[in-house]
């Protein structure tokens, strides 16, 4: 075996030894050890610490709607801890469009400003709340909800917890029209043509 | 109290009663027996039958698409045992439009002629396959998926395991056009106007 | 309807009664259902929303470290869906005594001010950070823990979030001072004399 | 180091992280990703079809009782989905001898023909039934359970849904007398004699 | 029955079935409680302590093979804890038969003598080892498994801990052979003949 | 590559393997397999078999409380059946001090002598007993809890089931006093002054 076969299977190596780690990294919250420590990174005060929200203060509110998340991708010390955070900052105006996540509930704790908020349950009811600063809203598991800043002028500052270091993210608008889903399955499952389908796929186009 | 109070304080507890079992036939997967048996109904045989099912010989095909359950609602004793089926009747160039179950993944497997299927996961990758009869498909839990029958001549006939006896439905078109979200919420989120959403809605009004 | 007829519907509804009970002696977070409904409660927005938090605004800050809850005992809402959140009120100098949660991780997000927090694993390594405002830190399930407002002038206000909807706790000094467990065991287990645990004791009694 | 320790180095690393992949596949019903892909496997639509069970069209019916299986081992993708299917055919006067599933409840859909079923429950009470074409029959989680074709001419055909991806078999008649459990053992437990034993034993020599 | 006896039975009911609310709320091995408290039992030390063991000194050695048990049955307390245990008395020469348990894993410990056990996995491998005072040996969730007192003058005494409150058992040779599963099934299952099923079923008639 | 640096670069391939199985060993219950069988060990009788409590019989009695641990560290084949054992050995006088489990719950089993038991839930209420040879006790998960042999003369021994592999071990004098928690959130938290702390600390050190 020459140098630059060895090398070239040393690589293939490294490359299934992090395989293997990104894919037992997706373990779950019944852990056996106190936490889980990814491979080569020390363990200290600094790990379990996130810092990536000092940007709700350091930065200039974003232009559009914008969620900041602490999931397990961006912390991993949640790992095997099954919560996570995100920040939602909400100009005036603003929507975070209907939206499930496959692997959690969210509890939604209004920061600054106010909020509409609703989700629709299995039954199609419909349930709705307008929040004020300091209240807080239950999404359900795996249900269709959204937040909206109806205020013209201020904008609003939600926090939500999840129940899962992943919870993972559906967005229905991306979701629906923003992928290939073919134009006649949408214009059969919307009841309508695929004239209006594919008005509706230019608007997600740059 | 008088006899007829009585009478109703009683009816009001039977009620009581009733909605307690409702609520805690909401159980789960490792139950501490070896089924669930619901009070006052007589646990034999035919406890554990289900025969919902025959309507697939013994009625016409539906004329749209058609989803048969059989779910802990229809078939008490899955209850706790954290699997049930669907069968999904498709007609000629009819589709299952875009849903989640919000707790199970589904494992479809085509009885009778083809069918196009497809799911998004949280990357917003589309995945698509056409299947042929006898062909198993697996829809991760939690995501978008629909079915397809391409056929304009031919019906297409699946059964759906799912990994909880009580998966749940999100219908997308409907939850999002056949409940009553706010026009302006809907616009913002799908970047189009009220106009259209209002027109998507009245798709789904008989 | 007779005293006997009472009796025996009464018979009847102990029966049901005692079936529940050893029915419902399963059960768990995964619920079955999209949401957990208390008997007898309107189910609407409001159920799913909590205004608890609203002191935070309202009140005056508290003189000593005070947590204000929504758990499911506060916000029912939260059953089955595995989620709660505490808001953590530190005025200068005080301190939240180390502490265990037997049901959940921590996700500890610093609101205001600046906090020093630490936990210790099972095998007795301390983790210290010291954390500034928008800073995130993770205290793992079931470990001993604690958060100090070392600012001799300014107060602190964390908001915690937890992977259960009633995540328990246990307070240290409280569990082992100011209950009634024997002075001989404690003092056998902090190698110390009986007057000083008698001494410690002292510091709880109002 | 020469070439061939190299080789011989990187040859044992290929079976460690071989083995590492076996051992971290076991996996579980919770993951925090959409789907568990394994290693140097192109994920696409094709990646979560499975074609085997086209064996029930393609090929003769088999000449004795035989189940094709649709489970992890056969369809990767069901990793982490809590699903899987086994299709059982039946010939006349065939049977699904006694077994458990160690790890999942099991649903049965009759597809063709009729099938008498059973199940024994912890507290040695036997239920049966017998099934015609679209019954479903729930056999619980760890109880011992079988199938039976009565019909001396019509063959049978029966699909059955697992809630977990690898559910497991302990067939008992080759557990208890085709493994090398002691006749003595086997004797006492069964209150006959070894000659029995033996005999019995014999019935499942090739 | 007067009105105020109605009024104060009606009264216990709502108690009652209050207090059913509130156990049912909670639930299985993830409780949301400390522990789960039954109706009308008064929760002291008592509660919580298992004297019914005492039976392993208080009394003479039974004669043939027996199982002492405290599961959730017989010790309340151990619902929600995920925990039993069992005390397994073996006379000389005597078997606990090829059982299962569907809900848990075995760890049994021998306390006195000497055991032989074995188990068979579900690729019908057979692991047996002989066991001396002391010693333990798991037995994995599901599988066929057994023990021999091999020793001819000595009883042997073996605990063993479940990783449920209510484990189940499953005895292969009643479940088989002492239910009223048909002849001619078995007989097929086994490859044996009908006179011969008849023959083991009559060891189990009194 | 010179032969060096392949040397070099195996080595790291070897201990990122290493920490791989470390870290994917952490495991959980819910397995898709019998058992999980490490890399490199045989899998035979010997693998599920655990002599290590063997030293309760061949050495003398310890001096002090001592805890013999059966958990997935000690015997690995515990991974993923959720059970392991303690044996606690009591001398005349000795105490198990307060501490938890912070994956499971703990039933307590006394096979020698006497011991006071007694645990705090989260209400701070204190649950004892005196327990006599052959009772049990349930210390609930995540409790603080303790054991004391009050006999002067006769040691005590018991055995503890934990309903999870690696319950874990939080002593809280150690966690509290023998880490280097700053004396001025300590004194803070039990209401005493830091000269008191540090009285307690030294209690620790060697």
């Amino acid at each position: 075996m020459s140098s630059s076969n060895s090398f070239k299977a040393l690589s293939l190596l490294m490359m299934i030894a992090f395989a293997i780690v990104q894919t037992t990294m997706a373990g779950d919250p019944d852990i056996l050890t106190d936490f889980i420590a990814p491979i080569g990174v020390p363990i200290n005060g600094s790990f379990f610490t996130f810092t990536g929200m000092r940007a709700l203060i350091d930065k200039d509110p974003p232009p559009t709607f914008h969620a900041l998340k602490a999931s397990k991708a961006e912390f991993p010390a949640l790992d095997g801890q099954s919560v996570s955070y995100a920040a939602l900052q909400f100009p005036p105006k603003s929507v975070n469009p209907p939206h499930t996540h496959p692997r959690s509930a969210e509890l939604l704790f209004v920061v600054q400003g106010s909020l509409q908020v609703g989700f629709v349950d299995t039954t199609d009811r419909l349930f709705t709340q307008t929040l004020q600063t300091a209240d807080m809203f239950i999404f359900p598991k795996g249900l269709v909800h959204f937040q909206f800043n109806a205020d013209a002028k201020n904008p609003a500052l939600a926090i939500s917890a999840f129940a899962s270091a992943s919870a993972g993210l559906v967005s229905l608008p991306i979701t629906l029209f923003n992928t290939s889903i073919d134009d006649n399955v949408l214009a059969l499952s919307f009841k309508t043509d695929v004239a209006t389908i594919q008005t509706l796929k230019k608007g997600f186009r740059p």
